[in-house]
């Protein structure tokens, strides 16, 4: 059989151990982090029925998910492609009892169907947090302020924040009275960023000359923060249309990200539709200056989603990919443990010598028979009937 | 669309907080106990070709494991239904220069096609620990103690530890020359433990009478160790016949396993051949008086696997699934965290006020507007210009 066959599939990765090693540790860092401010670990199960994986996600994600015939039912299941729609099933389905604010975090494996490297990696560690029954400001700030706080923990320095809300382009839409196919047409065009393309189509749709103006107008509304909130005043004419609870928001959020992170930059694009696909609201990314291929994390609001679920709850939330992440990340965050070896001997002595040496840190090795001593290394001697360090 | 289209798939389940909580303790645990020992954290994919994924392991796991084609390449993917062959193939494949002892531990969900109670999870969160490199008994006696002292440091209690050598067994269809299909059905017939059926199959077989008597004397080789092992000499009449290196590689890990865990009882099953589908050598279970349904914890001596890949190693490890194991553990091996309420507020001084409640091991929570405050609860807040916790 031929050699290549053992390679695995194209974008799919063993972790070895100078990656599993800190990807373990900046795991536990994160999960601990949010366990310190009140979110509760769920493990969802890697693959479940493609009925509850897929809904309300959108096409993208059906394109993205591995599937294969349940034995059991002979329904059809995936291998997850995303974690937040089970966070999201769970909340529906297991927590009906429970009245008011859920805080969630989840990690696991997931897998996508076709390796596209702009989009990071095909088998992705999602790691992620996910706030439900607050619609307000408020539980955006939050999650965004936890989004922030974990980058940091994970020692990355030098973050922009890229902001954005849907309900821009939703508002623009009603306002003109769009047709679903004409709205499916201009989602597409945006979340494409084809900006000529997207001057013709307006042109196209014999709207008024107010609406016109403002869907042109929009592509200017991408920048730094403050300049964008300002102009946003003047380009959405916001008061009477609808605009203003929408950029209040964004505001608000401008604003305690301004003081809390002063450091991070603020980017607003209101025109960014990247993650429709199921959000209803604010919207962010947080990138790495070097990085800006892929966002390390990202998150936004998706009050929609428990709805097909049978109970609906206003969520927000965010998710990252450790393992795209390690490569931005401190490969050696954990000084390595000194290494003692010991003989392979049923003297029940060294029982005690090495819960010791493990106590202190230390990582203790059996040197089986016919192995070689690592030059320089250290090993656990019986000496006058005690155990004690030697050079070997 | 009907409620029930939310449920997942039989045998697959959620983990809620109440349950992953403890989970993620042990696992950490595990991990830490592995590594303080020498075993490397190694994390391979949860899917990839089922070339690799089946090799030498035989058909049951290629009943088990759920297939899907990669789109990328067309060929066939699989869901990992045992992570031991993905740990083989990255031994052969990424260690190729290393030379020497190879200890490596893994964590991850693996997933199997149908939902068969009597073997445990449909979805087990598997973890384990393999070391190649070494032949001798030295290995198995360090695998089958680092299993015991996992189990212990899980709180488990009252371990019994099951013992075979599928060598046994192969050395008697040696000495009797038997065909590749008489091999077959023997082998088959053990593992379903199928004895009057055995009888037969051994009187049909015409081989000489040494041979008959050894093979029908086998099925009283079951039973505590020290008797089974002075039983054997008898029964196997050992000199002459082959068994001698097994039964001395048993009688040393009995003598060991004695030594350093005189509460573990040890049982002897010469005829067991559970782990037949890959195992070479040695193989042993530990079972929880209380849990006798199927094994806590399992492993063995897997010398081939290696071979496929391109790469021979002598191999001998263990793992167990910590969903399964969970039923069997405290529910609450740490004390739960008290919660501190904080006020939604841009005030900075607080930002120090939370991290020193967090560094003291409190969980800080964000009340936000309009949600209640549990009765009785801790919370923040501002008096002189200083934040102080009170009742709310």
């Amino acid at each position: 059989m031929n050699q290549k066959s053992w390679f695995t599939p194209e974008g799919i990765e063993d972790l070895l151990p100078q990656q599993a090693k800190p990807l373990e540790f900046y795991r536990r860092q994160l999960l601990d982090s949010f366990d310190a401010s009140g979110y509760d670990l769920v493990l969802p199960p890697v693959a479940e029925f493609t009925d509850s994986l897929l809904t309300g996600t959108g096409s993208q994600m059906a394109t993205e998910t591995c599937r294969f015939t349940d034995q059991e039912s002979g329904k059809m299941m995936g291998v997850r492609a995303d974690m937040t729609p089970q966070v999201a099933r769970i909340v529906s389905n297991r927590f009906k009892d429970r009245k008011g604010i859920i805080r969630l975090c989840y990690v696991g494996e997931v897998l996508k169907t076709l390796n596209n490297k702009a989009k990071g990696s095909r088998s992705p560690i999602q790691i992620g947090a996910e706030l439900f029954g607050d619609s307000g400001v408020e539980s955006d700030i939050e999650v965004i302020h936890l989004m922030l706080d974990s980058m940091q923990s994970l020692g990355l320095k030098n973050l922009n924040l890229s902001l954005g809300h849907v309900g821009i382009v939703e508002t623009l839409m009603n306002n003109a009275k769009l047709s679903t196919s004409q709205r499916e047409a201009l989602v597409d065009i945006l979340q494409r960023k084809a900006i000529p393309e997207f001057t013709d189509f307006i042109a196209s749709l014999g709207i008024d000359g107010v609406s016109t103006k403002q869907f042109l107008g929009l592509m200017t509304l991408v920048g730094d923060a403050p300049d964008v909130l300002e102009k946003a005043q003047f380009v959405l004419n916001q008061k009477d249309f609808g605009f203003e609870p929408h950029l209040n928001r964004l505001n608000q959020i401008v604003t305690s990200v301004s003081m809390h992170y002063p450091q991070v930059k603020v980017h607003l694009d209101l025109s960014d539709l990247r993650g429709y696909r199921y959000h209803t609201g604010i919207i962010f990314a947080c990138y790495s200056v070097g990085q800006k291929l892929y966002p390390i994390a990202k998150g936004g609001r998706y009050d929609g989603i428990g709805e097909t679920f049978g109970l609906s709850h206003p969520a927000t939330g965010f998710s990252m990919d450790l393992r795209s992440a390690l490569d931005m990340l401190d490969k050696e965050p954990v000084p390595v443990k000194t290494k003692v070896f010991i003989p392979t001997s049923n003297d029940l002595s060294l029982v005690d010598a090495v819960k010791k040496l493990k106590a202190e840190g230390y990582r203790v090795i059996r040197q089986l028979p016919n192995s070689d001593l690592p030059e320089g290394s250290l090993k656990l001697e019986k000496q006058n009937s005690a155990w004690v360090l030697v050079n070997a």
